[in-house]
């Protein structure tokens, strides 16, 4: 690396924040320049940490000359407006999925970057996960000829993790169609190219309690004649990583019985507490465990993803692809960096130093965002939701 | 038994026959009575084998008064016809899946079983299957609460496998939405109580060679408020018996590469031969085998399904049920007869010798040949199908 590190400021140092600190701390293409964060203590552990200047405000953080892109990751009904701000400083973005949480935000944020000309990307999301990446360029390469269809299938315990109220109002944002449909649209759009014509699904509140949406199914059509299944439950007992070898979503090998223990801690706790409990975990929090320094042993993953393409069919696993051809089946591994979720530094990177295009833009996000609330319109409507902004994806071919 | 076995005449010597055989055999409720098929060849092995007589028409089988029960297996596009001549003479009837290919066969079905009060059930079809009806008992006991969702996902070489002219022409009832969502849908609307409101569903032709339905995605929802995905791929490289502990359809253990090797044996053939060579391996061809004598050693079962409701979720396995609770996992045995597709017979004799309603009668199979017809309609009209002839399921208590 002859380049200078990304002199990154930080907007929300909450659980998105505690993922992305491995990655930012061990890829010295990222140094941690500042942060912002209404909460005093969070800011005050990272000044210390870091030895760098922490904002109460956003618009302070902006005007740090030393900060040269933001990582926006304060609650999803904020992402517009943050980034408006950072983008109107000059400052390249990294802003969490989901991008925002109505059409017309995201097209505010399309707009922005369009006016501004900063390099803009949506993430993490898990369609940066290496095997992801790799299976989409496998396809898109065309080897396997056209890609036909996707099953996608993942259960957790989403709902019952601690949660902040918004992350429960649907009309804030909350429930798992945007925050994790974001994930397994923005997955099955990428291997299936991208162009989504129209969507059909159900949506499950089957929780009083918890009054957002916890589960879905739902159909995608593409333009290219593909079709996909998508699956997803938070209330789950079941935890779809049995069909993941036992590889939770971080890519850590998982303990038995965690659905039961994340209820049970629910349980233990109420409704005012319940955001505390959140933040206690969160970095600067009283229970924050540092993350271990090993290296990753496994990519992160999403859930049980099958491909079908006319001549195989690829399965997604924790460590690569299991391609099932006419003749044989064999497993391609996909290469494993020492830095967890280095993909979304590579493509942070490659946009903001060597000036590509990315392919999270805010366009392709705002696609993905597009699928998510037609998945509730078309729960709402019972009928199909026909899409107008969807777009390609584009994959730099392999470095 | 104290009564005496159900004589019993079988329409149809074909793949169906062959692989119901082992059940009539073993089953003492059950005794070959006659048969009838156009092929001579057939016929004289019947014969000769169960010392009884054969028919070349079915109307001369339906006059036989040795004859008391007809198992009608012909091609799907006969089963109407062939109905109507069995009820006429006033023969319970066992009529294979798909009960017919229109509604108007159908509801006609339906209507000659109110008018002679045969005994009528439709079957084999996997929803018959152990793991299935027990899920399904449990599921309707309440114990569990509300069903919620149901997720399946079959792949197989279905397309592949020799296969006469009519099952690859949609309008005679080819292709895998007659076959075998036949199959899945029933499995699906059992487990959910059998009322489905709508349907959306997108078909794949993806081989011009074998012009008709080899996969599909479907979405089904239920007037209970459930919903339901749908995945099947009969061109599949992958093999979902992967997701079944490696046992196979017939519960069988399986043997590896069993879609490669039916996809070379197709193409050592041509299309004139494919018929006979799909003959060939059924019951009196010159590549029978006859059954095996050991017992199953596991149930029969249709791919991947997985069932959540309000506390718990169930995954069927070859051998019963898996348990997913708020507390624990557990597994449930699902009683295992010595008798493949014993269940098929519990309900023909529970009909027939004691006079109860079946489970699988012609409105049950009414309803799931609707789901089947919904899912090309809704490929072709791109939107919802709404259905309008569903039954409730009525599972008896468990003997
Ligand atoms: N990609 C992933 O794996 C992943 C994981 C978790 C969350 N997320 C995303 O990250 C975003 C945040 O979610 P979270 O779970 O981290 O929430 P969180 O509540 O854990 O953290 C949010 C943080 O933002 C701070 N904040 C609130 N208002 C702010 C403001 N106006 N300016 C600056 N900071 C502010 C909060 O004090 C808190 O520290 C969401 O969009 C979510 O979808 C992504
Ligand atoms: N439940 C299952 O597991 C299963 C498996 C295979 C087939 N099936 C069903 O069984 C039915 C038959 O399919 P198959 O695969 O056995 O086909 P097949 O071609 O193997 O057998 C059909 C048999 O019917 C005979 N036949 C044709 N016309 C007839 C007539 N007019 N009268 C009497 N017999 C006639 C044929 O000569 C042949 O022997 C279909 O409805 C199919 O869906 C069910």
């Amino acid at each position: 690396m002859t380049q200078r590190a990304i002199g990154l400021g930080i907007v929300g140092l909450g659980r998105a924040f505690t993922l992305m600190l491995p990655t930012f701390q061990a890829d010295r293409r990222i140094r941690l320049a500042a942060a912002c964060d209404p909460l005093a203590s969070v800011r005050a552990r990272f000044a210390q940490d870091f030895q760098a200047p922490v904002y109460e405000d956003v618009a302070e953080l902006c005007a740090d000359p030393d900060v040269e892109a933001i990582y926006i990751a304060s609650p999803h009904q904020f992402h517009a407006e943050h980034v408006a701000l950072a983008a109107q400083a000059g400052k390249a973005v990294l802003v969490e999925k989901p991008m925002a949480i109505t059409l017309a935000q995201c097209s505010q944020i399309v707009d922005i970057v369009a006016q501004t000309g900063v390099p803009l990307i949506v993430g993490h999301s898990h369609s940066f996960n290496g095997p992801v990446l790799h299976a989409a360029r496998l396809l898109h390469s065309g080897q396997f000829g056209p890609v036909r269809m996707v099953s996608a299938l993942n259960f957790t315990d989403f709902l019952y993790r601690p949660r902040r109220p918004e992350e429960l109002d649907t009309a804030q944002g909350g429930g798992v169609v945007f925050s994790q449909a974001a994930h397994q649209v923005d997955i099955v759009r990428l291997l299936l190219g991208g162009l989504a014509s129209s969507v059909r699904a159900h949506t499950g509140q089957w929780d009083a309690s918890r009054p957002t949406e916890g589960a879905y199914a739902a159909l995608l059509s593409f333009t290219n004649g593909a079709f996909a299944t998508l699956n997803y439950s938070g209330y789950a007992h079941y935890d779809s990583d049995e069909l993941m070898e036992d590889i939770g979503e971080m890519g850590q090998r998982k303990a038995a019985g965690t659905h039961k223990n994340t209820r049970l801690r629910l349980a233990q706790t109420n409704e005012a507490q319940e955001a505390k409990l959140k933040a206690s975990r969160n970095y600067g929090g009283t229970d924050y465990q540092a993350p271990a320094a090993t290296p990753p042993q496994h990519h992160q993953h999403f859930g049980y993803i099958l491909v079908s393409a006319q001549q195989a069919d690829l399965r997604l696993t924790p460590d690569g692809l299991m391609v099932y051809t006419g003749d044989e089946r064999y497993f391609v591994a996909t290469p494993l960096s020492e830095i967890p979720r280095v993909e979304v530094i590579d493509e942070l990177w490659s946009c903001v130093r060597e000036g590509r295009a990315p392919v999270h833009s805010a366009q392709w996000a705002r696609a993905t965002v597009e699928v998510c609330l037609a998945m509730l319109a078309s729960n709402a409507q019972r009928g199909d939701i026909p899409l107008h902004h969807q777009v390609a994806a584009h994959l730099a071919p392999q470095a």
